[in-house]
């Protein structure tokens, strides 16, 4: 860049020379159109209805931001949003680092695109340290469907808490339905709070397992196999096949010794070998009859109601507390009675009553 | 009763004249005996600490009072107990109404109280309506425990709310433990919400089944197997042996697809027929093995200080929650807003956002 003195009228300037190429009235203009071209919310709305996949990334950094001033801007396009949305179906797929989500995703969805599906992957996953970074927002590891017109890939919501991933999460899934994508994908990995986060937002829960199951697989949390309508055997492949129909047999017995779900469905087992892209039509088959059967005893749109309430409800539960916990003066209370309390000095009833007073007081 | 004129003044008193007998100084004496011997929360406390039947169940009347004149005293007589409580071994015991639970409590605790133990029963049943009257309080179907010496049953706290139900039987336990019963057992029955409170409570879950379970069982709630440390499958006699055998493989083989549980136990599977007392030493032969295994590698310790800090916090965001929902004016708003939002008229955290603004701003 050439040094030269500044004028600040037009009187000084010279007839006939032209601004130095930093200067360049072309770059200033588009520096200037991109600031003025923050779009509206109705600007932003027209372009996901449009099915324009930039107005949808745009609309969703929208809806995570922290900046308060966005909020409104945020709600207003939801709202505009969800007269279009609920047309999809919302499959959950969970299973811990190492069975191969990425690779089974990425089969999947592109499957899905080649029957003229449009495919949506979002991913919950609060807590990326406890997932050692296995979870997707790593596009590369989807190399062909990130290619794939008819997909759109979305790496997890930043935050530390559940409660806003997940309100940010079902708010991307209101988007990305209102801009066209028929098949919504949540991923998350099997290992901490969030699937039962998952669990509620979605229509069918896949888990992903892999045979042989030795320590590897120990990690998953308790209670996730009995909120699976599917479990996947992946990597049913070469010296493996034998071991995965094994683990076929004996998770199908496992399976019939649980308790019928409300939806009537009886949860499937299937084998799969993802990287050969085996055994992945039978899986969108199996999905495939059980929206059949959901949408014919209308337990789809009850559960999808009920979960509604669940999230309104949830919403208000979170807020709760959390005006309760960062109220100041509150956290070290907390902390000298829970110690009490684990000492057994006082009962958590009569600790608890104190921390309320204290609250309510103010 | 004799009709009689009253005097005011004891001039009008004829000597000689004897009272009648309805009016009798011996019954008066008696009524106002017993209304000056409510006991003092010190007297309960030495009462219990003795080992008086009668002053655990003064305690844990004034505990489960819904008078709020009574709390202050009733934490006053906890706060003195818990010194002397923690010193037992805690057991949920759960399954659905059908499936024997009093006849095997009653055997269970003969069997107990036969070496030595002193047992204390306790039942949480929040929603009594569900479980058809299955759960004790119906003292007479343990008809020998109830004459035991060394056992005390004790029926299901009334009222509405699990939380409510749960720190009544929470409370209860550090009675009876303070009066010195080593075992305490906690009956639930597997159909409602209370086993995940139970599960809070109770340092060891036993599940108890019966074989060839047809419609009858399918009312368990899903989750509550992955919750059990021990499932026993009773009535395993007569033609059902065989049955009660491969029930007993069967659900073995499902366990071991279970992830490990953080205490480092494997959850057990046995038969028993508590009709005929066969079995029953088994069970608390298992009982004992986890204790000595929890025990040892400090698990019973850490798992019960990690529930007063759970009940800590459970308690506080109970009353949170209650302190909304039960303001005046919200519950119509949220009804009237739960229905917009299960028709995607509003997002869920549209709505839970105005209805929280409504609360925090009175």
């Amino acid at each position: 860049m050439v040094d030269k003195p500044k004028f600040n009228t037009a009187l000084h300037e010279k007839d006939g020379v032209n601004q130095p190429e930093s200067f360049s009235a072309s770059s200033i203009a588009n520096i200037t159109k991109l600031r003025r071209k923050q779009p509206t919310a109705t600007e932003l709305v027209q372009g996901i209805l449009n099915g324009n996949k930039t107005a949808l990334s745009r609309a969703i950094t929208l809806v995570e931001s922290t900046n308060p001033s966005h909020l409104e801007k945020a709600t207003n396009v939801i709202n505009q949003c969800l007269p279009h949305a609920n047309k999809s179906v919302r499959i959950g797929i969970t299973g811990v680092p190492g069975v191969g989500k990425s690779t089974f995703i990425e089969a999947f969805g592109k499957h899905l695109t080649g029957t003229g599906r449009k495919v949506a992957v979002l991913a919950v996953d609060p807590s990326s340290s406890m997932s050692h970074g296995s979870i997707l927002g790593d596009k590369t590891r989807m190399e062909e469907l990130v290619k794939d017109e008819n997909a759109y890939i979305r790496p997890s919501a930043s935050g530390d808490t559940l409660g806003g991933v997940a309100r940010k999460t079902r708010e991307a899934i209101i988007l990305c339905e209102a801009c066209g994508f028929d098949t919504i994908i949540i991923e998350t990995v099997g290992v901490g709070q969030s699937e039962t986060a998952v669990h509620s937002m979605v229509d069918f829960f896949l888990l992903l397992k892999i045979a042989g199951a030795g320590d590897e697989l120990q990690g998953i949390k308790r209670g996730i196999m009995e909120m699976a309508d599917l479990i996947v055997i992946n990597k049913a492949d070469g010296d493996n096949i034998k071991k995965a129909k094994l683990a076929k047999t004996e998770f199908n017995r496992a399976l019939h010794l649980f308790p019928a779900k409300n939806s009537g469905w009886q949860p499937k087992v299937t084998t799969c070998s993802a990287i050969n892209h085996d055994g992945i039509a039978d899986v969108w088959q199996i999905v495939s009859e059980y929206f059949e059967m959901a949408k014919g005893n209308h337990y789809f749109n009850a559960k999808r109601a009920e979960q509604n309430s669940y999230w309104l409800t949830e919403t208000i539960n979170e807020q709760l507390k959390s005006s309760f916990y960062t109220r100041e003066g509150i956290a070290p209370l907390l902390e000298q009675y829970k110690k009490a309390v684990q000492n057994n000095e006082l009962s958590p009833f009569a600790a608890a009553q104190f921390l309320l007073e204290k609250y309510f007081s103010k």
